[in-house]
């Protein structure tokens, strides 16, 4: 009676998946589906099958969740409503701006299909999203705030590599630990961009390219750079490999709210995430929504979802008797 | 449409849902109940009703929801199954270990009167709780700690001010500096008791008290003090007042987990309260709960549930839709 997982794309993310499945009981690692030729794909796992992407409608019997382990700019915005009418699907679609029209082109295609999808999981939107509602439903009277990093910027880091001269990059976001007093002090600050991050890129330039050119180009480079305080270290590719090579992330949601007859009182909400790798810890996430996906629909749910629609028992494995006995 | 409130009971925590309502547009204080003569009630919002607690039962008309503003020792175990077959309600009963029974006991009642109830509402039980589920749910290999304060323990307190000799009391709960250090560095310590927290009392004795008596009965207290290292402040009635008026709060919930084809990432979920008001932080959880109360009777939902059991959306005023817009 284990659930039965599908891997669609075996990226970071994905193999996060496939380590993840193994720290859950409940479930299994059903079938890998991938657009590259499955004989080139060689998985952590034994025994477990990969599939050609194209022919995942021929395997719909054998998975119960699909994991889609795509990216938000072209991958997802296709797959997940196009498999959400064959699957109960979770995926990690984090662009923000857009999650209202994912979700309801999402959930037409699953109410088609009657299944059940849940968008938007992971850390931020995912966990993030949690703690703001949540300290929002608490502290009406109050403002939010979230910093993201330490950690390795993905996107800023392709941005970087795609100057000319440039090798290879990475970036980190990172707070400015004088706003975060700032937010935690209870004085509800108005800060700009440039007062909440700054940004460290450690780049390493082709041979004979002009590396203040590349700087120039760095620093005023529009939304990733230029409204930021940022830092470029040139560093040999070997630096690169030794000292940059893993994807930390991490940061922080805030909450400053007032209480009392007359606001007289204060109160700080803090959700706080120091993660050594971010697609494993976005991969955990995902597979605890795949639990959550599995029960909704077993109980005939379907249609689409984020986080904030899911009571959060149903992302656990133990029965609502043992959390209020243990956790509650 | 306003969701009518009533409180029962008008002590810390009824004055602090009193003021939460107020923060609430969709929300109005319906009428105040308590066991004490109405007339020495003096509400700080005009035009409220006072009705004795013993009454309750001929206005249910006129509230939508009624909080349990009572203690969990003696009030909540008497009340809430009670009452819940009457009203919808909510309350904040923190007393851990007896958590499952008293959910028995009150599912049955409100499941008899057709009625929703949420028990054990506030932050520990309660946000706490729902950090140690979702932290849990995400990292399954890893360990849970709690830490609670810098704040006031009002059942310390009491117990202190219950030694013969004492006149007033108040005593701070303060976590250990240097395993909070060890917890967030992701080593996973086992803690004892002694290692998380030390207690701080400050003591105003009776004239003539002997005060190395007092402090010997304070420190060797079973079960409160004796498995901690618990230090005696002697102060006067005029510096308890000055220093020491407020009921401050706080604590963190911690994971600390491990994920990766062979645990070799770690991660640490955070999540933290700093409160001014310990009563009126926690009636904000409260109110919170009432709207999503009220919500699920209106959908025709009965029995009892904890937060575990409610979707994070139930607690917002917005509607699905602009939450996605707004905070995913």
């Amino acid at each position: 009676m284990s659930i039965r997982i599908g891997i669609m794309g075996y990226g970071n993310l994905g193999r996060g998946v496939e380590c993840a499945v193994r720290q859950n009981e409940d479930m299994t690692l059903a079938a890998v589906f991938t657009r590259r030729d499955p004989s080139s794909l060689q998985l952590r796992t034994p025994g477990v099958p990969v599939y050609r992407a194209e022919n995942a409608a021929a395997h719909a019997d054998e998975i119960d969740v699909m994991i889609l382990c795509g990216g938000s700019a072209t991958d997802l915005p296709e797959q997940t409503p196009a498999f959400a009418e064959l699957f109960n699907i979770v995926d990690s679609f984090d662009t923000h701006a857009d999650i209202p029209a994912h979700f309801e082109r999402v959930d037409a295609a699953a109410r088609a299909g009657g299944k059940l999808a849940i968008i938007s999981a992971g850390w931020d939107p995912g966990l993030f999203s949690l703690a703001r509602c949540y300290a929002g439903a608490v502290l009406p009277k109050g403002a939010d705030y979230t910093f993201w990093g330490r950690g390795v910027s993905q996107g800023h880091s392709d941005a970087i590599r795609r100057i000319e001269g440039v090798e290879d990059a990475r970036q980190y976001t990172v707070p400015v630990p004088e706003a975060l007093e700032r937010v935690r002090s209870g004085e509800m600050p108005t800060l700009t961009t440039r007062e909440k991050h700054t940004r460290e890129c450690y780049v390493v330039a082709k041979e004979g390219a002009d590396k203040a050119r590349i700087e120039r180009e760095i620093v005023s480079m529009p939304k990733y750079f230029a409204d930021y305080d940022t830092t470029v270290h040139f560093i040999s590719r070997e630096e690169l490999q030794r000292d940059h090579a893993g994807l930390p992330h991490g940061g922080m949601v805030l909450r400053s709210g007032r209480t009392g007859l007359e606001d007289e009182h204060r109160h700080t909400v803090e959700f706080r995430l120091a993660l050594d790798s971010n697609p494993e810890f976005t991969s955990s996430v995902l597979i605890a929504c795949a639990r959550a996906a599995y029960r909704l629909a077993f109980e005939g749910e379907t249609g689409c979802r984020t986080l904030l629609d899911i009571a959060p028992a149903y992302l656990r494995r133990e029965s609502a008797e043992e959390l209020r006995r243990t956790i509650v």
